[in-house]
């Protein structure tokens, strides 16, 4: 059974902050071991990575076979069958649709005294996603990282995915070919991130580096950082439902449960100012929990990290979620609209009961890369902007210069950085000659 | 001297790449001790921060003069002279307008299926900024942080600033006061980043860190990135020039020497296309070395990273820059606009020779935190956009629903995720009652 609170209750704050504060990853310490891995991949190169390769994947490569040829990717996209390929194209086409309209503007203006000043955004020459693997690896997951980057201008994007004993998911492929992936490699772990980075004979490095991984990855990614860039070190999954008594509370079971049947560590939280809607959702999970798939997984999370916050109205609900700032945010309430304006820290809101945040995941456009772990209170869930930097324009004319260059000169002197003030001092002499 | 190059030396592929890799940093491994620090804050609060203090910067502190008081702040801010203040005010002004440009629009509109899906934009609640200590600090920093964030409309802004001994800049107190700074605390050192990163009985936490600091500072930024968002790990400072002959050479050495004077292990390089123009630059650089006040610190650089590479033309000098991925870039020549537009990797762009990077550091409007270490190829400066986030929408309505959820069924059921499919098909059902 999940726990089951009211904000009246008298210890609702020290069991709210509990459930806030749920310590629900263990994160096994892998850091010495990855930062072997990668000093072995930067010193040896390709060597290491098959090594690794044999090692953890249980796989034999070489040079010339660490990357997928483009015949078995044609043979791997032949066999995905005709729905799954047109599902794939669809949800390509929508998050490419939603993601292009994120790109944003250059700009450029000439100011009071005459300076023109302005910035220009730019791609990543080069990017690589690391895709987790096997059979769980999710195509959905390929579209979301790539799709962004393709929109941004990056020009080369490279995918790693490790495929142990040499199983490939033949719909991962595909969803790279669909989303525009110009090389894909069958290593993992931190030994790909390391490749990456860094680079090897076969692997050039690349500039940025985004997608989910297990702890290793997760480690070595946290490494590399400066080196490349990176998008986030995401946590276990997370959805906050927010509903009022006016739905079906199968419904909400299900929602709630399409996180928890994601991992075991993955948490689902419902609020609502109805308790006997409350206990409703929570007998149809439990009705559900009978018969789904992964209900060892759900159920654990359910029960381990599953909750139930009653609350006296919609207010305190923004409150609470402003304070658990969800990953994923449902708002199951007569207007949405309304209530999300109040929900300020959140990675993705869906509006009214007929957005299932499982609609997020695959199709609706919006990325499903989201800030975990009560990130989104400072961190976006990934976008075009992950694969674009911004570089600032500054042009001074000489009375500009006149202008705004004594005040520069005045407080490169309070900084006692001489050079910096005799640099404008040289040519404002010569405006005064 | 510094190193003098040609694209025409046989073995110029080689020196460039070492002038490239210069090791320039010596990165203390204060991994461990950082752990310690944060370990202890996290664990005793304001009587680790406060023994911490005691120990490094010999200044005794309790819990009430954590903070500095208004009294004290208003002191300090009296004593800056005149024409400091009106400079400093000139340069809030001018970083306020050009920051105020790149707040980012909301989106929403409705797609071809119904669907409304969109995005909107908010601030972090809470950002700390870290701002190295004692005389050597630098209140144009503070101007360069703290601006940013208060444009994005951050609600509490902190300062920890180390005071050694007790010794604070006045220009520092007074360039927080005038860029809205809320709380300013005299902490430093990891310890400083622990109690933003976690708070204490007396520093609330942020959800948010920027700014420099030293090696401890920066690994603790590190460690503790995810539990609040960081600005990015910043290496010793840069600066290339690319500059014709129609230069004066001593504008150009000036330029040079304003990022080699911050720094022994800062780099300044020129890129001419003219052999004699790039002599008469490095005699100028001499010259001024015989009399800058910073010079043995500027001369050192200068030394050991500084480098001018002599090119056969404009489009092999921007060739070397998009290697390079300059901290600062300096564009002296004839037609800048065009060869800026080359210039894909960079953080600044300074355009023509009546813009020295030093009005970029000051008073110009653009941010002077930038990505150093060749970075500018995945990141960008300090911006607005550093202390905002995303939150994306989207809204179903059972039209679109039954348009685009079949095929979030066929994904979810290829994934094997099946509460994600039927959260979508118990609606689906509803809809084909």
């Amino acid at each position: 059974m999940p726990q089951f609170l009211s904000t009246t209750d008298a210890d609702f704050e020290v069991r709210f902050t509990q459930v806030l504060n749920a310590k629900r990853e263990d994160s096994p310490d892998v850091d010495a071991v990855v930062a072997d891995i990668i000093a072995d991949v930067r010193a040896r190169g390709d060597a290491a990575v098959i090594e690794l390769t044999r090692k953890f994947d249980r796989l034999d490569l070489t040079p010339e076979t660490l990357a997928f040829s483009p015949e078995e990717i044609d043979v791997a996209c032949a066999s995905v069958s005709e729905p799954e390929r047109a599902a794939l194209e669809l949800a390509a086409a929508r998050i490419r649709a939603y993601h292009a309209k994120q790109m944003p503007e250059d700009a450029r203006w000439t100011d009071d005294v005459g300076a023109t000043l302005g910035w220009r955004w730019s791609a990543v020459s080069a990017a690589g996603l690391y895709v987790p693997g096997g059979l769980a690896s999710y195509p959905s997951s390929v579209l979301m990282n790539a799709i962004p980057a393709k929109v941004a201008g990056v020009e080369r994007l490279a995918i790693v995915v490790p495929t142990p004993d040499g199983i490939a998911n033949p719909a991962v492929l595909l969803a790279a070919r669909i989303a525009g992936v110009d090389e894909i490699y069958r290593v993992g772990g931190a030994q790909a991130i390391a490749a990456l980075a860094y680079g090897t004979e076969t692997i050039p490095p690349v500039d940025k580096i985004t997608g989910p991984g297990n702890a290793f990855v997760a480690a070595a990614k946290r490494r590399v950082f400066g080196k490349v860039g990176i998008d986030m070190i995401a946590g276990p999954s997370e959805i906050l439902v927010i509903a009022d008594k006016d739905n079906n509370p199968d419904w909400i079971a299900l929602d709630l449960l399409s996180q928890a049947e994601h991992d075991e560590s993955a948490q689902s939280l419902l609020i609502t100012d109805n308790a006997d809607f409350g206990q409703a959702v929570v007998a149809a999970v439990e009705k559900r929990l009978e018969t789904l798939e992964r209900r060892v997984i759900a159920g654990a999370s359910w029960r381990d990290y599953g909750a139930v916050i009653i609350v006296k109205n919609l207010d305190e609900a923004a409150d609470l979620s402003n304070r658990i700032a969800p990953e994923h945010l449902e708002l199951c309430v007569a207007d949405p609209d309304r209530l999300a304006d109040k929900c300020i820290h959140a990675g993705a809101i869906f509006l009214g009961q007929w957005t299932p945040e499982a609609i997020g995941d695959y199709i609706g456009g919006p990325n499903h890369v989201l800030p975990t772990a009560r990130s989104a209170r400072f961190s976006s869930g990934l976008s075009v902007m992950d694969f674009i930097k911004r570089t600032t324009l500054a042009h001074m004319t000489p009375e500009a210069l006149r202008a705004i260059g004594p005040s520069a000169e005045i407080l490169a002197t309070s900084e006692s950085l001489e050079a910096h003030g005799l640099s404008v001092t040289a040519r404002l002499r010569k405006l005064n000659e």
